[in-house]
């Protein structure tokens, strides 16, 4: 192929090009290339990918504001049928999708299928969100002509979208949280373009569902500059990127280093843009005395959500705070039991497969933790990662700052604590987390301070279940105090997502027929609106 | 007064002391001194102020800190009676605070007591907003237990507060603005403890509300930690304040150089906290075709705008875009009459009178700038603006970027364009603003354009209006895209300012014991709410 430009039209959606997908076209990069690996042989994957420079990078940032003005002025219909069409794309690549991500990843082809679903359920969740309205959180102060000692003006509220948003995919996620991702989809509905810098685990899932973006875009007959996925190197065009005057926000998932980097970046440009960045949490989870006679079995249940998908999740349950004696000496067995039978896992790159193996070694090694057991090696995995517990009382919890980082894989620490008021004083020193897990009831002593507690730590609390398998509903938070997010005022799952992608607007004593719909008199689109400070569908 | 922790106990809601309230005591500090200036005469205010050190500002976020979770768990009413007490007590001491409020700024009586009226009128409103709730965002998502392939749990989302709030009142609104102003209200209403930076320029009467406020936190048996007011240098107690872990985000009304500063120290944090910064806006007019024929009487209302308060309002209408033509000159001359016939008005402090007069000076000097008409000069007056009002081309405007900064005062341009296309062209470049104000209506050619195009500039567009006097109620939006503010998602003034300092946490899977009222099942605050996505009171 010679013209890059020709690259549409030429491929098919289950074509995998190594292109990024610019103005609607497929456009193959010359500033080097990067190739995906299996992770379960270690083999590099076809084609390798060409990664695109600070021109290509520019083009895709003008054409995102280009777009911008008359993408936010579509009606909420319109990004709804987007959204649908996106999500019907992916349905109709469903299995090849399936079998790249498995290729480029090593997670199960169950956990690929499932993953499809939840991602159209998403875009499918934001169409709804559209239609009810909500997120525009119109509002109407009628005027009062006769106030004294000043009349008021008849003033009218509702939301627009912010600007051009840059999205970084996560490596855990190549579907849910990566091209068409949350980010993506939540960024789209508020009617903000979106440029994704693909992930480089899995660029061929990431051109596959880059290019069932752009070929929704393109049939809804929008702009094609709603929607570019770009791939290049993240010290130069991620950096690039999120420093460009067009872009007016950034979603990411990741690493805290890489999370820290676009934050200071974006608060050292000339117009500093909010980031909503997902990075790291370790979740710990409290088992009460009342939960304590089933030690054996949390234990069981514990053990299937750490090592679910090799670990190699936001939510993973890291952190276990059990009070010392006879029950603690069976959860501890019980768990190690299990673990020692639990298989070995392909990881989703030798890079973090490395790390894990880094950072489990390193806590072997620290002393006052104990190893309880680890799982079997499988030589027949070429980048893997065995599950592994430890133990450890909390004077060495609390004396080690190191076992509070985040292990990204199937790694388990058990703390053994004096009572409910030991947990609630280690809870309060830990960094800001995604979930804090409890197993009780109202009837322990000294819940009630630590579900206090657990609010101001972290965006989702949870009774007797385990944090893994994160519901995309209208009621979820996913987010929490610094590192689990680098913005605790936002959720990056479910439908309060939208709410990082908009802006209010007053529009003052104007003219009927120059109002926007959501603030109508007549209310045409039946929207949910405050009218002088009560709610109600008027 | 030898110890200062019984100032409390010796002073009348009516004494000026010159100390900081801290812990609910007076503590007059000592780390040197300031004292208020009468613009009108030059003369210094007693007493002086005592400024704190560190020390004193770490014990007042430690207190903070420790106010914080018990503060954050009362209940919405507890808090609506708060804010009433606090509006009370100003109510109280309005006379003297009248009074003060003219000795320090130099602004007429009747300004200073509908200033007392707007405060506390702000304060009422976000009482108003505690009892009817929509702030808490709840939202239910039942349980499916018989969803396939995997059961749905029961998630429940509230918005909580966010921490501890810093909050750096303005120089401009010395009540409206400042200790007991929106930022202080909002985050009260939040249940977030407050710290107030006072500002230098009037700091008996912040120190009179400081009081007011601390003595209603003490009447409805708070902790003594929910609110402080300290004085102290910017550079040295300001940036500490921000600085300090307790603190959670911050609130800030002042110039654009002071905001950034404080943007930039939240974001080098180890734990970055949000700014909520409003500081530069120049609030273009647009005069369009259809309003030309009353070219006469709207420069008499234009001026009357400009030169309100000696034009020292955030919003204050600093730049009028014209049609050239004879309506133009019209409206150039009739304006240039109103100028010259102004009287000479008092600024609000030394400093900012002489910035005023360096930046006319500039103006009058640059290349293509005609001055059309100053007022005149009183020399009784020790610190004054004369209101002055220049011309210029759009060539000339678009060729000198200087004409598009911020003269804080009566300063007004007024510039000459082609058409509504070049009006729309000129918008797109201009910065961030807080209001666009269009004078026309919905029979001018490209009006729709100019709106969409303002909707991206601006917080507020105001048809046949002025943009001084912001209204405080539900629909207002007193924020905008940067400079005007750090954080276009947000607005300093309305019932939405609560919104920033809120965080949203999911309970999953809740005992119904534990869960908080917001989501209870029978709805005990009757407070609006999603049901599995649909809003209602239910």
């Amino acid at each position: 192929m010679t013209d890059p430009s020709d690259a549409r039209t030429a491929a098919s959606p289950t074509d995998i090009l190594g292109a990024s997908v610019i103005g609607g076209r497929s456009v193959r990069g010359g500033d080097g290339e990067i190739a995906a690996i299996d992770p379960r042989t270690g083999v590099e994957l076809e084609p390798s990918v060409g990664l695109i420079g600070s021109e290509e990078l520019d083009r895709a940032a003008s054409l995102a504001a280009e777009a911008f003005s008359r993408f936010r002025a579509t009606t909420p219909l319109q990004r709804a049928a987007l959204l649908e069409s996106i999500a019907k794309n992916l349905e109709a690549i469903a299995e090849v999708l399936a079998d790249r991500v498995v290729l480029e990843t090593g997670l199960p082809r169950v956990r690929a299928v499932s993953e499809t679903g939840r991602t159209t359920g998403q875009l499918r969740l934001f169409a709804d969100v559209l239609r009810e309205g909500v997120f525009h959180d119109a509002r109407i102060d009628r005027a009062q002509p006769d106030r004294s000692p000043v009349p008021r003006a008849d003033i009218r509220l509702r939301k627009i979208a912010l600007g051009p948003v840059a999205v970084f995919g996560a490596s855990n996620f190549p579907l849910a949280f990566s091209v068409a991702g949350g980010d993506t989809a939540s960024a789209l509905a508020a009617g903000c373009p979106v440029i994704v810098k693909a992930h480089g685990a899995h660029p061929g899932t990431s051109e596959l569902v880059g290019r069932a973006i752009a070929d929704a875009v393109a049939a809804n007959g929008l702009h094609p500059g709603v929607f570019a996925l770009v791939f290049g190197r993240g010290e130069q065009i991620g950096k690039r990127l999120v420093e460009h005057p067009a872009i007016a926000a950034v979603g990411f998932t990741g690493s805290r280093r890489g999370g820290s980097a676009l934050v200071q970046a974006a608060a050292r440009r000339a117009v500093p843009i909010p980031v909503y960045a997902e990075m790291s949490s370790i979740n710990p989870v409290f088992l009460l005395p009342s939960v304590l006679a089933d030690a054996d079995a949390l234990a069981a249940s514990w053990i299937g959500s750490l090592t679910l998908g090799a670990g190699q999740f936001c939510t993973n349950p890291g952190l276990v705070f059990v009070p010392a004696g006879d029950a603690a000496n069976t959860f501890i067995a019980s768990a190690g039991r299990r673990v020692s039978a639990a298989p070995d896992a392909t990881m989703l790159t030798p890079g973090i497969a490395a790390a894990y193996a880094d950072a489990t070694a390193k806590l072997s090694r620290t002393d006052g933790v104990t190893t309880v057991a680890e799982g079997e090696a499988d030589d027949e995995i070429a980048h893997s990662g065995t599950p592994q517990i430890f133990a450890v009382d909390a004077s060495t919890f609390l004396s080690e700052t190191a076992l509070q980082e985040e292990v990204f894989g199937a790694a388990g620490i058990i703390v053994t604590v004096r009572d409910v008021g030991q947990m609630i004083e280690i809870l309060k020193g830990l960094e800001g987390q995604l979930t804090v897990t409890i197993h009780g009831d109202q009837t322990d002593e000294g819940v009630s301070q630590l579900i206090a507690t657990a609010e101001e730590r972290a965006g989702r609390i949870l009774f007797n279940g385990w944090p893994t398998g994160v519901e995309v509903g209208h009621a979820m938070v996913h987010g929490g105090p610094y590192p689990a997010t680098s913005d605790p005022r936002a959720t990056s799952v479910g439908s309060l997502a939208i709410d990082r992608f908009l802006r209010p607007v007053s529009y003052q004593s104007f003219p009927a027929e120059l109002l926007p719909e959501p603030v109508l008199d007549a209310n045409p689109w039946q929207v949910w609106r405050q009218i002088d400070g009560t709610p109600g569908k008027v």
